[in-house]
């Protein structure tokens, strides 16, 4: 499965402020050396480690804004695995544009990579059960859509994007409706009627009182195993329509103890907050 | 030492581009839940786990940019070790502000902990030593400024932070220049004449080039520990008033071992690439 | 019901550049006349016909962003029919900053107002159904969150805001799949699992096809009153949780009739395409 | 005549903007659809009602910011009239990107065409008489120079295009002055010395008062048939070289009897504010 | 007279990019020292030369920016003429503040204070006659609206603010459509109809064809005095309300020569592109 | 010597937002007369005034905006003395787009021409001299980066860009600090280690002081020849590897002799506060 990319009309504001964040005002070394008659350079992108690659096509676009002519050809497709000295990338311009975009673009692919080959992990230890892993909202701020991406290109499933394309209705929300049928029903009215409605659930009780609710998912917070397997139970045997979402400190220990409760979905955050980039290097030479 | 905040000047567009990110077309749950008659709440900051903090006034301007009556009182120093359970900081206003400014809070400082919590294992680790540890242009794009803020708050210093404000000359420099005397002549002439160059050397031919030059910095790039000892012979000896840098592969376990070769600095992405999110986790109540 | 307002930090980059494009280099006779010893002024905004009101507050906040002294306070809910000739809004603050204003704060108004009035009519039509009238994605360039809002205002309910938070699978769509089942699986696959999926059709053969899918909502588009009637029913009884919307052509003539055929959702432009500014003007006087 | 348009250097970043808000985090189902794959498609654009066509340069540029490949062909001359059925356009590209353009190409070039045909009715009213019919500032937010560009083609002619091209002295800004006199003489004195002053009268004292000023332009507001006729008269025997503007509740029905009091300008918002879009309607097929 | 300054709106975007500009990554040196800990300090501008004070107002507004706290207090009214070693402001706020600001709030005001004094000295020239000293569209790009403020200051009036307030025919257009009268008539046809028209002529032919166009302003460009006495006299006794400008080459010993042959206006860029600023310097001390 | 240029991706907002300074709503003359027919034309920039030419790059890259088939082909390298009279560039495109940028990419020409020409005095008046003349931070706001590019193209060096790459210690720093030690200890302490610091000096006791710091250059404050001879004696005689730089009051007349004291650097910011543009003209003939 190829794992569509967000339009470039998303992303190229910020892939520009990228570049002005890491060039300020100006790139002294190469500027100072190429002026105007900059040569051709060409090069290779290494991985330096076994992972999952991800961002190649971002990386790609970021050379692009500084000379259009730039040629990057990823050798690898977007989630495959690739072996530590292994080339994923060829890369062909002019010397400046190359040396310019190196830092920025690699930084994003590392990044992006090191999120897909940990989501990798946590998809291949319940990849024979029916559960999916996906991700959440503790994302690097104004990363979202391509942390999310590097979800997907890892084998998870992303989650809502954001606080608007789907409710979700958590303790706070609860308690200063004075309840979740009182939440639900207030915030049912005035959302777009397609959204889905999930509701954030910590024991028997809350999720008794969910399933009577006009909602489409419910989420068994940091529940024991025994609980969720409880609490999946009571939901399906409702004959509701809803989805069982588990979440709270989801390891690769516990993660496949809990898809065998039956839940639907598994989230965590752990390939964004807990891993490590996958180190890639640019090999150039001059032309 | 108190480590000086960017204006927010700097930083005020970045955090309000994060807000938008998450909240997209609006908060279907908050607004819904309250509207304009949006009580007061208040709550606390909880640290998860023991680490540095950092970042808390960043997070405090996050939800200033909702309503800039909400208080964000951070309970700990900028650089302060934390407890698992700690209170860190208490924050009161409308309700709405709180919720929908939470996860974006939460996301930076628990990013910027991270790093100040791995950047203090690498400092403490070559404490009672001249050598100073500093980072790297690896950052995540977007986030320079604040994550080479979170590795001073964590004792580090600050190497370059862009392409503009010190020269490096890497080998792909020298080698399209036809050598380092030609790439540092080169450079020289068209920077700002306040700014240092730092060359990159790979071994002991290159080394004592580069100690010819007009340049201010050498770094030692992945050599053995017997070849970082003679190099920084050779340069002290040397008499000019060179600063040397190690660089490459730098760990917990191996940086003791290189600041007795006498570095002056030794860089490491490791904090950044390589650390996880500090927990922490935002309880709230209505007044 | 209230209808929750976008919060500020979604609309003011947007209401200054309004404020820009009318203002362009100088309000040269405001600021001919004050300068800087500008008088204070205060006045009403007064409907001229009959309608309901929406957008006050949007309008307030574009004199607060010309002066936030200025005090313009709404003397009718949003939502609320007003009479011509009543006093709606009450404002009171500097001069140049009343004047400067004033078109832009009353085109707004007007137009949001035309469009709840408008609403309305549909809204009453079927208030005695349980079926929604529901808005489109036929919005005014740049106006998407203000005119949604309108149209709840209304009394309308929003259908998907973008092309992000719902899926809306059409006719293109289904062809360049191959089918209605290979889109639908093709696009489950890789959207966030809390989206919901609506397929658009025409007749009912492709109804049956539709019932068979993992979706949420049918749209049955422009069909007969005969043809909905039977769609409906063959819905109902397939006992799979779909919601229904009917779409295409709706008059205020015609609307009542599809609403007897069972539908939950009709679906709208016309509020937004065929509907006339509510005529608003304001009346200064000087202090 | 040809109307000109603005060059797109005024307009890119709006029209990107638009997409933006359609698009938000992506386009769901044509990405999940499509992804790398995207085959080629073809369509027409087709007038769904007889009117005068304006826009269609602005949506083939909408469709140019999501691939610069796309072909939109019009075929039908901006300011022509199109019957219900005329194909108006043609379009070849990507379909990704017709689909997820298609609905803000339309929605602009709806709406312009909406002015347009609307502005011809007013025209033609009075086009055998030496009389011009122009626009307002009554605007949509954010439109201003396209729905002024939609005014020109449907054969009306542009009032002043914001508040700083020409000085428009209305009642507020003479009451605060404390007469004509002094309103015009302190603003002449710090406008640029090309601009035209405009000054609004209710009655035959203030068109008096205002043949005696350094202006260029008397409004007659809101007065009567009887009244014009006077002020014309007067204002035409006085020999300045004045321009006459009438203005307030023109409509098809009186415009004719307005016009024949033989004012230069008569100046109506009716096309923006009381029009309803032309109806126009994408159809594709894959290649 | 007082000069009316451009409301804020128009003004902010741009003085915080000054800032940032000036900023880069932070002002190291005064983020070093204060930290959160910054005393209050107070100060004073003192002018180091004689001349015509202009932009104090925008170098507070700077000041603003970094701290709204800051007190920045004229003591010099705009456009009054300031001895060497007068204090022409008083300054009072957090010490990083005035520090991080003072030189982008000098630059501006120094450079806007160069353009006054050398106004002024063009329209003392000729203050006892009735010519009017006006300026051009030669502006430092990004500075017009400041630059044509500044010019006021000093005395004189503006031109035309840009390309879109004022239609300037030059040789250029008239070539290009086949002559005077083509190009008035194309033109006129399609712009609002306040604007007003000048066409550039460069010797009697021209004048007299120019005449008897539908155009406002005749501007007579490089003639010497003889011409120009001839051309105001032809252009006098057509009976047109025709105004007068000369153009080109205007140096303070030519000006009055020129303006004795009866012009309206007289334009030349001079204070901007040969002007220089106006020295002041700012004196600060710790509270 | 070439000098480079920044990269584009650092200019083309600000070029745009020339632009758009200058076209406004739209350049009425030329869309008026061109439309969408407009003609291909060729023309010359000329040189009305003998001087050193900088920035036509940057002039061909606003007309690149306007459209990108626009040839603009200098004939003169930059920093290259062009006479009165000479050609230094030819252009060729569609006319509209000539005629819209043409204002504004001569204004940039000529005012960094200017800067250039000027520059060009300082430094051949001590060209025979170890020496170097280099800018400062008095630049018009807005132009930083492109007026320090002048500078270098007419022979000088570029002194800091900013706040952020070099750290001056000036007296208002000293006296917050209370001494020069306290400041540059703190300021050290926090500041990338690669950053050089500069500290202010106004006589002997300070430069003294000074020189005992941990910094890299000091400045010799509007010293007598006298003092600056002294201090440089001190300075060479401690053995410590600091840069010394003179600035204050620097003019054609005395530049000269402050070099021979034997300082490695005199700034003055001159070529900006005292320069004026220099002469150019665009000629353009239809095809």
């Amino acid at each position: 499965m190829k794992i569509p990319l967000p339009p470039w009309l998303l992303l190229d504001d910020l892939l520009k402020n990228w570049l002005l964040e890491d060039i300020g005002r100006g790139d002294r070394a190469t500027q100072g050396l190429f002026n105007d008659l900059t040569p051709e350079g060409k090069g290779q992108w290494i991985a330096k480690a076994e992972g999952i690659v991800a961002g190649l096509p971002i990386a790609g676009r970021v050379f692009y804004h500084l000379n259009p002519q730039t040629q990057f050809t990823p050798l690898i497709v977007e989630g495959e695995k690739c072996e530590n000295g292994q080339a994923i990338a060829r890369i062909e311009g002019k010397m400046d544009s190359l040396l310019m975009g190196e830092r920025v673009a690699l930084n994003i692919a590392m990044h992006l990579s090191g999120i897909a080959t940990s989501t990798r992990l946590y998809v291949d230890a319940i990849g024979d059960l029916p559960t999916h892993f996906v991700d959440t909202r503790k994302t690097i701020p104004g990363l979202r859509i391509l942390e999310k991406y590097a979800t997907e290109v890892g084998g998870g499933q992303n989650h809502r994007m954001g606080l608007d394309d789907t409710v979700m209705i958590k303790d706070n929300h609860i308690q200063a409706a004075g309840g979740i049928t009182e939440a639900v029903t207030r915030i049912r009215e005035v959302i777009p009627y397609p959204l889905t409605i999930e509701v954030e659930t910590g024991n028997m009780e809350e999720v008794k009182t969910a399933i009577e609710q006009d909602i489409n998912i419910i989420m068994l917070d940091n529940m024991s195993i025994a609980e969720m397997t409880e609490a999946v139970k009571m939901i399906r045997v409702s004959g509701k329509n809803l989805k069982i979402e588990a979440s709270g400190n989801i390891t690769l220990e516990s993660i496949r103890k809990i898809a065998e409760t039956g839940v639907d979905y598994i989230s965590s955050s752990a390939p964004v907050t807990r891993s490590k980039w996958l180190d890639i290097s640019m090999k150039l030479k001059n032309n």
